[in-house]
């Protein structure tokens, strides 16, 4: 390999060039490209690919845009699969010490949903395995206070280990909901016991798993992503406890904090979990 | 900014967690995976991307995918564009001192045209502009032996700027050609005078030109991928000495000694040019 102290010669010659021919370009976006251009240099100079390899590369980066759809968000999985979508969430959440912990979107948020009542359930269909109350509040200064109309998102995957968007044969918008919470900062709905789950991975982000010689998993888990005015909205995610993949997930996305035990209470898991957020900035 | 040296704290842990992920994988492969996660991590740390800004790199990357297809090779175009395609080049090209210097091969060679006849032309239509006759030899052996045999494929624009596979009213295969040299190593053609033309910037890669502040444009040129056997294959450009973009190529593809001035001889432009292939590895 190269000398990367090498300064001269074609090489760093072409990095000056790319550098050099930056426009005035305002401080931020130039501060981004003259990163980008040095980082990807120095990756390339790193591993001194061959022209196929780099064409090999070029064809994954393309075949990546080309899989995704409204439906699909390939470059979201290869972001997640590389730790990357983690890196960037702790980057956005240094400061939050007192908030529920962050962790990522993930490619299959759908949007908003309708709003339903407090205590409704998420199912569109009948699902085999076990029901799952969930229910807690929304709290603010620290935990201190309720917030009261919170606006609670949550999605999920069917037991079947797909989301409804994945699956033509679930109703659109089975395992999905809007919640308000209530004048005690309180929420409650009924839905399935999540389970673990492969991510998509008949695609580009599947074959660099295996490439890497990774599994495609995720815990079981309910995404949440609750806001409130005055409020910092949180994107996070809760893992049941004893998941076989809690140590290994494919996207990096577990942090203690968020992992929860559901308990049997006359004959129903339930699991409790109080929100906190923090003031906007 | 973080310090980058920091090496306690979520940040480092993350890409601690990606590269032991990593499992038994071989050298090369190993080698690359760890070589992209450290880089893309160590990116990612110092510019410290908003959430909606990497979304919007991540929507970027998936446009890239998403505009490509048989006749558009966006990521080429990025590569070239970045600096990256020549840096490759460099790499996979330290030791030829003695051949033809190489260039980016660019997202518009066609694969394998018709062979056609020493001295023909190139064109398929009457085109408006200058006729130019384009001669000369193939040699090996530090150019000091002629290579019969040899296979010159050629393409290039019409004066219009545009490749025939991007523009419906060309026909198919016009100013493209391949050629066989002669038992005295001798190649000649007739094309027409190559024009400086604007690379497409109606996609991502000329968005990402206008936030760099950059012109699209490629200073006049035809290309040549010439390959014979025992010899290694040789992909290069010849360009056309006094046009204006020959300092602000937007791929960075221009060297020196590939600067060619046309003669007016009998009031035809004509260009002689030897080419000289080192021997195979």
């Amino acid at each position: 390999m190269a000398d990367p102290a090498d300064t001269t010669g074609a090489e760093p010659a072409i990095l000056d060039d790319a550098l050099a021919r930056l426009g005035d370009i305002d401080g931020r976006t130039g501060a981004i490209m003259q990163s980008l251009i040095r980082h990807l240099h120095s990756f390339v100079r790193e591993v001194e690919p061959t022209e196929a390899e780099w064409l090999t590369a070029i064809r994954f980066l393309t075949r990546t845009g080309q899989i995704s759809d409204d439906r699909r968000a390939e470059f979201i999985l290869l972001s997640d699969i590389l730790g990357v979508s983690m890196l960037v969430d702790a980057i956005n959440h240094r400061s939050e010490a007192t908030a529920t912990e962050t962790t990522v979107l993930g490619p299959f948020y759908a949007g908003e949903q309708p709003v339903l009542p407090y205590g409704a359930s998420l199912l569109k269909r009948p699902e085999a395995g076990s029901e799952l109350v969930m229910a807690g509040h929304i709290k603010g200064s620290q935990g201190a206070t309720p917030i009261s109309g919170a606006r609670i998102e949550v999605w999920q995957t069917a037991p079947n280990g797909l989301y409804d968007v994945q699956d033509a044969s679930q109703p659109a918008g089975h395992l999905r909901g809007t919640f308000i919470s209530d004048a005690s900062g309180r929420y409650r709905f009924i839905t399935a016991l999540p389970v673990s789950y492969s991510i998509p991975d008949d695609g580009p982000a599947g074959d660099l798993l295996a490439v890497m010689k990774r599994h495609p998993f995720r815990p079981a888990h309910v995404h949440f992503m609750i806001s409130a005015p005055g409020f910092r909205p949180l994107v996070t995610q809760l893992y049941i406890a004893g998941d076989p993949y809690l140590a290994s997930d494919a996207v990096f996305g577990v942090k203690p904090s968020l992992i929860v035990e559901p308990a049997l209470v006359d004959g129903t898991q339930r699991i409790t979990f109080d929100f906190t957020l923090d003031p906007a900035p």
